[in-house]
């Protein structure tokens, strides 16, 4: 439903009209991106040949919109174990090119996270399956879903010939979820090329903080993600034989492990929490004004207590405070069975969430320091071996911004209510990225359900979210337009 | 060589001639049985057919040599997740039943740990491959090797139409990797039929202490093997989207197994050392006498440095006092790669090797308690659930029992020295279940050096130690003959 304030409104009510009468084509379209395998974690070349292949699908799919589309390679990636693997290219898109229109560019990724009927998947991850209007399937709301949003938005104003309101740039990775690796010298290389007409920057990689109402999100966490590797030998012990009179590498993990956080969650690494911003008044009203029922929160995330009680500090630590994560372990036993052995070699695995203004390079100095400590105080003839193998920065923008305030236009346009103002917990390197480099305004549109359980078993956009997204994009290329006018 | 006390110096040295002329037959055979991936460890069918195909081929190989063979079927087992899997026979074979002679019940066990050329085997686990005179392959020295020496042994006598000095049973098991399961109730039955005529009982499932000096094992540890499982969900989250407000069951569960043991390898459960029984004067002497080059046993572990400085210390650890492992966590991220998840729901594994007069059910007792309380300082919201999956006594051997006195003379005999009298820090379940049930004389003879690596990569046997204990074995039954005359 279209709300009076806007001038638009028969177009409005036309683009909305076809996308509601086509939106089995949308599903239909994403069915195809989700049946690819583009696991970008896991490092194995059948899986990267994947992600080249959805690359090119897309790519095919902006052409057909009578995109101009550049596919960036970007080379290969050695692996800390030597292997080396190509790295999915980048692509470039550009529509239309006047000097009178606003350029908006949008940025989305198409590797999603590994995924296996196995880990407890109700149906196969890699096939689109509706349920109840819920879309189940990997990368169906992260990010798939909401990059084919973007281009059904697109596509609705050329299927009408109708004018496109504004020029539309598209940039698409499949790293993303690998830490976008070497994404941040393209943006500098074409600094002055691609992103040099860029007025507005939009990416939607997040999810709304509620089932039904939308939100705007102006801020997001780094992310430091860190391997501590215990080596005993390059071989493993038989328990029998060997325990009792060795150093063993998983008792020296454990502790290390154990030394990073307290039982209440509060991180123990000294000084981790230095940089982190001071609380202002101004913020923390924000955090009242947000629609957030905690025992509807808690019950769809299926957690039987949270660590605080009450949403303004579930909001904070989620947001605006860090977290520290204890992901796994690689090299000892993992499968069902009783394996009676001593790994002689093991990789801990953990990441910390980082606020502003944390600096990666502080935070990897810190762990460091902290862990050589924990491990000498325990006399261990092992080696110790700490790596942060990701450092991405926090993000935030500012909320008062046009571009913010187009986007708020279009929601009320399409969901006819406010959104809720909110940050996300995790990590969109490329928000920072385009600060720094293009520093151009950055928003934040999520088209996703807070269930929608984005890296986890049973990921799904729903029906409604995909379609009243796709109207939602192409509403806000409307206000933008008028921002110009 | 044949020592001048043996009366049977013509005899022993037709016999010895003939292993030494047909070794590469039975170089052969063992790598037949190697080739078969009879892991019992991982529950899955697969695996199960290979058990069943590899105990299928030790029975034809026992009739060959005009044994009577039976295949005890021993139903199948549930699965802690559900699943039921057949469990393989046991091989009860008997040659001979002279009143006259006595009879001797050698057992062995047929089933291997798991073992894959990625987890760093130089050469295919099941393709024996000889290299300098070292045979390599998955179950070569545990337990294949052995088994089918004594084989070998019976053989030689039937080849040389010789009388065969004693009667001989055999019970073959394929489960012994994954506790034996059911194997008790089956003595049990077989008690006063099977095993009626039994005088002694042989089992050579372990390694001496050196490479070159045999050795005589008179004590072995139990295994009390537990899974300590955290739960919040049965999914896992997204570490940006849920990390600071969860109590993540990673960090109760580092928490937990760091409770465990201290940086020295000393067990921190309450009461642990209990019941370990005292060290008295005439044990001590023993360690004294043993062989051991600390500098060649730790370079030959390749471990950069051992929790002890004396060989005493060492070999006490090893064989007299407990120790704990941890295993490894089933649930968590095991990956190559930089998953950024919280895992809903993980399993430690832990276990605890017993020794004299411990008993797997006070322990349990005691590890229960200890968790509870570990877990309860934490305040966790999570679920935590204890369990001992496996329970298997120590087992220890009266030194001065006739059949050790037999064997360290057959010992002489092949080898022209006397045995290092040791004990073996692994589980060999059966030895106590023997012990107790059928209350004859147990005795261990093993094969194997001290770097043959069971459990581990690169598992091998020499070939001199195959061949020499084939001899072993047959001058051991001439031994055991003599008792008698």
């Amino acid at each position: 439903m279209s709300s009076p304030s806007s001038p638009h409104a028969g177009l409005v009510e036309k683009v909305f009209r076809y996308m509601d009468l086509h939106q089995d084509e949308f599903v239909q379209r994403l069915k195809e991106w989700v049946a690819i395998e583009s696991d970008s974690v896991q490092p194995v070349p059948r899986l990267r040949q994947e992600l080249f292949r959805m690359m090119a699908l897309a790519a095919e799919e902006l052409r057909r919109l009578g995109a101009s589309v550049d596919l960036e390679d970007l080379g290969s990636q050695q692996l800390p174990d030597g292997q080396t693997l190509p790295i999915p290219p980048v692509i470039l898109a550009e529509l239309g090119n006047e000097p009178g229109k606003p350029t908006v560019c949008f940025y989305g990724h198409l590797d999603v996270q590994p995924a296996t009927q196995a880990d407890g998947w109700l149906t196969d991850p890699y096939t689109l399956t509706e349920v109840d209007g819920k879309l189940y399937g990997r990368g169906a709301t992260d990010n798939k879903g909401p990059v084919l949003a973007w281009i059904n938005a697109m596509s609705a104003f050329r299927v009408l010939e109708e004018d496109l309101p504004v020029n539309i740039k598209v940039i698409i990775e499949g790293m993303e979820e690998a830490g976008s690796v070497a994404l941040e010298e393209l943006v500098k290389r074409e600094k002055d090329r691609f992103f040099s007409s860029v007025d507005y920057i939009v990416i939607s990689d997040n999810l709304w903080l509620s089932q039904r109402r939308p939100a705007l999100i102006y801020g997001t966490r780094g992310n430091s993600y860190f391997t501590v590797e215990v080596t005993c030998r390059d071989q493993d012990f038989h328990s029998g034989t060997f325990g009792g009179i060795l150093h063993e590498p998983m008792a020296d993990l454990v502790a290390l492990l154990g030394s990073l956080t307290d039982s209440a969650g509060h991180i123990l690494i000294p000084g981790i929490y230095d940089h982190v911003a001071p609380l202002t008044e101004e913020e923390k009203e924000l955090y009242g004004a947000i629609d957030l029922d905690l025992e509807e929160y808690r019950n769809s995330s299926r957690v039987k207590k949270f660590l605080f009680n009450t949403k303004e500090e579930i909001l904070m630590h989620l947001w605006r405070y860090p977290s520290l994560s204890i992901h796994g372990i690689e090299g000892a036993f993992d499968e069902p069975g009783t394996k009676t052995v001593i790994p002689g070699r093991v990789i801990g695995k953990f990441s910390i969430r980082l606020v502003p203004h944390m600096n990666t390079s502080v935070v990897e100095k810190q762990v460091q320091q902290h862990l050589q400590y924990i491990f000498s105080q325990r006399n261990s003839s092992n080696q110790m071996d700490v790596s942060m193998v990701l450092g991405l920065h926090p993000w935030i923008a500012d909320i008062k911004d046009h571009q913010y305030l187009a986007a708020k236009r279009a929601i009320k346009t399409v969901f006819g209510t406010e959104p809720d103002m909110i940050r996300d917990g995790s990590t969109i390197p490329i928000a920072k990225i385009f600060q720094d480099i293009i520093q151009k305004s950055v928003l934040m549109l999520p088209l996703g359900a807070v269930d929608d359980g984005e890296h986890s078993q049973n990921e799904k956009i729903n029906r409604w979210n995909y379609i009243e997204g796709s109207k939602l994009f192409a509403a806000f290329f409307l206000e933008v337009a008028q921002l110009h006018e």
